[in-house]
């Protein structure tokens, strides 16, 4: 079979993007400003600059500056494992017979294995050249502590991170990768806290939640001269981090002249939704051309498609700011559904605001059909893919099998963020079919939602 | 820091290898002959084809072609995961502050996580070809059953892996990931053969050894209709895929008029170094370059640097052919040292003559040298490397720090065959300052040696 486009499409490094783009700059209505959670009113800079080191605040709140250049140290790490391919899925259209055009952005070649790498190393730049000595952070399943800890070892930056206790003795391998790279891991709650001793004395025998890390995290960096807090997704910065994976995406299809069609990413907090997205949104928003974009997300966990558009706090501990979202409220306990990427009670405001104005849509999809989409694209792709990841492998098969239907030749571009080695518990259950497809119930739903903090501005 | 050199050479697809070579077609003093189990005489064609099938039984034999078409279907499939980059490692460079130039070719980026798939998916493919209905194969750790299953998927063959029992019940990662592809996985002794019945028997509760598990699978292979046994090392098929590691190399390095002065490979069964050699030893044959060449191996298990070069069985079972090779004795057990994939008595018998001819060098080094080098790597190049490639990197980082003192401004390039992601046991052992350097003593490599086969030609 003749391939004018070749499987894997790589830019030479000159091509690689030199700025990260800033959407919410070309936005006509903005998403809402964070609100400080002591005084519930828009969160100043100088507030701010106590959570995140001064450089990321400013990202943070800036939507007004379309472009930020990549410093040149951190376009030197990306050069290390980007750009990540763009792959033509020839064998899986082959698979499904469809018309279809199905394209991959492969996040997944680096040891971190995702595109969380993106971000840490942005974020614990600006935190080294700020002076400081080091950064904290929770991670639950591991994904976004180890990729901090590459950054930081990369770096020579202290890394702390907060794991979920029941992940820490659950799943020690990506605990050992990140020890490897020097972090300092403590099973949370801790004793290490206020926060952590707190909840050990109430809860005893605890194995933690990421609500609990997350405030840990945060005291511990409060709470050390020289330590600032980080976070690996939701936040406008992480946005304008993982921008690159849409930069690169877009550079990539312009380079052969494909035009995309329709456009998929999973969604958890949005950081790869959002990062991929963003270059074709602003095409949108400028009436250079359109798209037809769709956020995935787990059943179990329905924030855009079953939550409210509302400020609600980012996290369970109620220590960081307010973000107006769409949420199932703070308060919400996700099941324990395999995509651990995916367990976020609310979603990126900048995602949120693009869905509420239409330009974003949503829809849902259930665990044990995600793992069959993930087993169907292992066998023909040859890559095993992350459980988050597979949700967008799943729409992209149904989008496929639509046009299959109708005969329509779509180009479907999705985002694989990365590989699911350290899920192979999850795989596992799907293998011996012990997977459950729980979904919240109305009432579960309802009574996270009427226990949100009653805030309008 | 202005770079002439790309961090990662990538080749086009069109300049990817359309053919494997075979270097034994080019050596003077070619490697002796396979011989016959039964009869202790070289082995036929005919014999050799009820083992494995007809072409690649074949290709064993063949000794005088230098080059062999790869068929398209494999080439599509290589276009999934290839070429693989070979990358400069900057970073390294800088941290070791050496005038040293080092690149390596990183074999890790699929979800077999090492090389062993260039050979699998030929292997499945000419079995396929046969219109066999499947292939049997043993795994200790993983690594090769893994890459089997994935080319065996994708080729709609059926694949039985005989899993050594501990690995099976130790490391249920790889287990699951090859039955996500859909693999057969049986620990073993099993109670499905007769030789897995005798051993159980006789050791009840054992947790078995790879070589009872590859007596089990070419019993397994034998006793059904369309099945043949395939193997992931030390066979001259094997090498004549992996080739193609070395031919992208090598067009990578002429692509940007690089001159390699060292290459390193580890060395266990020796797929990787022979495959990564092949075609720079071609140059050395024909005086056309010079090179220096070194296969680093474990010092628990040195069958290069404290072998015989003798002719010796390839299995413990001693239903395979014998090979002339270093060796230290079909009944040496090596230590359970963590790098599995090097934990192999013998040495593939190309690799062996080549280095009896002089023309490769060999050294051993420990363990936890071996992980040092390891864990910086990891920490500067951002790979966490696989336990076996290790080795390579190890020798390539005490080349670079001799270079520092001598002033050499050497180019070298080593083999990075693989990620060590389910090998985080090994990386939590060293993180806790528990790995041990166990050398086996000259008394009991004697006692291996003695009880050789006595076999002269």
């Amino acid at each position: 079979m003749k391939k004018e486009i070749p499987y894997k499409i790589y830019l030479e490094e000159r091509e690689m993007p030199k700025q990260w783009y800033n959407v919410r700059a070309d936005m006509k209505k903005k998403p809402a400003p964070l609100l400080s959670p002591a005084t519930l009113a828009p969160i100043t800079l100088e507030e701010l600059s106590h959570v995140f080191c001064k450089e990321l605040a400013k990202q943070e709140l800036d939507d007004t500056t379309p472009y930020f250049d990549i410093p040149e140290e951190i376009r030197n790490f990306y050069r290390m494992y980007r750009p990540s391919p763009l792959v033509r899925a020839y064998c899986l259209e082959e698979k499904l017979e469809t018309p279809a055009h199905i394209y991959y952005k492969f996040e997944g070649n680096n040891t971190s294995g995702s595109h969380k790498l993106n971000s840490a190393i942005a974020q614990a730049y600006y935190a080294k050249k700020q002076g400081l000595k080091g950064v904290t952070t929770e991670t639950g399943a591991g994904q976004w502590g180890t990729a901090l800890s590459m950054a930081c070892a990369y770096l020579g930056l202290d890394c702390q991170v907060y794991m979920v206790k029941c992940s820490y003795e659950q799943k020690p391998f990506r605990r050992e990768v990140m020890r490897t790279y020097g972090a300092n891991v403590t099973p949370s709650p801790s004793m290490n806290t206020e926060v952590g001793r707190r909840i050990n004395k109430e809860f005893p025998g605890t194995t933690g939640s990421l609500g609990c890390a997350i405030s840990e995290a945060v005291e511990a960096a409060m709470g050390q001269e020289g330590y600032r807090y980080v976070l690996g997704s939701v936040l406008n910065q992480v946005l304008l981090h993982q921008s690159v994976i849409g930069l690169e995406a877009k550079a990539a299809l312009d380079k052969y002249h494909i035009k995309a069609d329709t456009i998929i990413g999973c969604a958890g907090g949005g950081s790869n939704l959002g990062g991929l997205i963003s270059p074709f949104v602003g095409q949108m928003i400028k009436g250079e051309a359109d798209y037809e974009i769709i956020a995935v997300e787990p059943a179990s966990c329905p924030s855009l498609t079953r939550g409210v558009y509302a400020y609600d706090y980012c996290d369970t501990g109620k220590v960081c700011p307010l973000a107006k979202m769409y949420t199932l409220g703070s308060g919400f306990i996700p099941s324990a559904s395999h995509a651990g990427g995916l367990r976020y009670h609310g979603m990126s405001s900048t995602v949120s605001e693009l869905y509420h104005q239409g330009m974003v849509k949503a829809r849902s999809v259930k665990q044990t059909e995600v793992f069959q989409a993930a087993q169907m694209f292992a066998k023909v792709e040859g890559i095993l893919p992350a459980p988050e990841s597979s949700h967008a492998i799943r729409a992209a098969i149904d989008e496929a099998l639509r046009c299959k239907e109708t005969g329509e030749e779509k180009t479907i571009v999705f985002g694989l963020t990365g590989t699911g080695y350290f899920d192979m518990v999850a795989y596992q259950k799907f293998n011996d079919g012990e997977m459950s497809d729980y979904m919240p119930s109305h009432e579960e739903l309802k009574k996270a939602l009427d226990a949100r903090p009653k805030v309008n501005l």
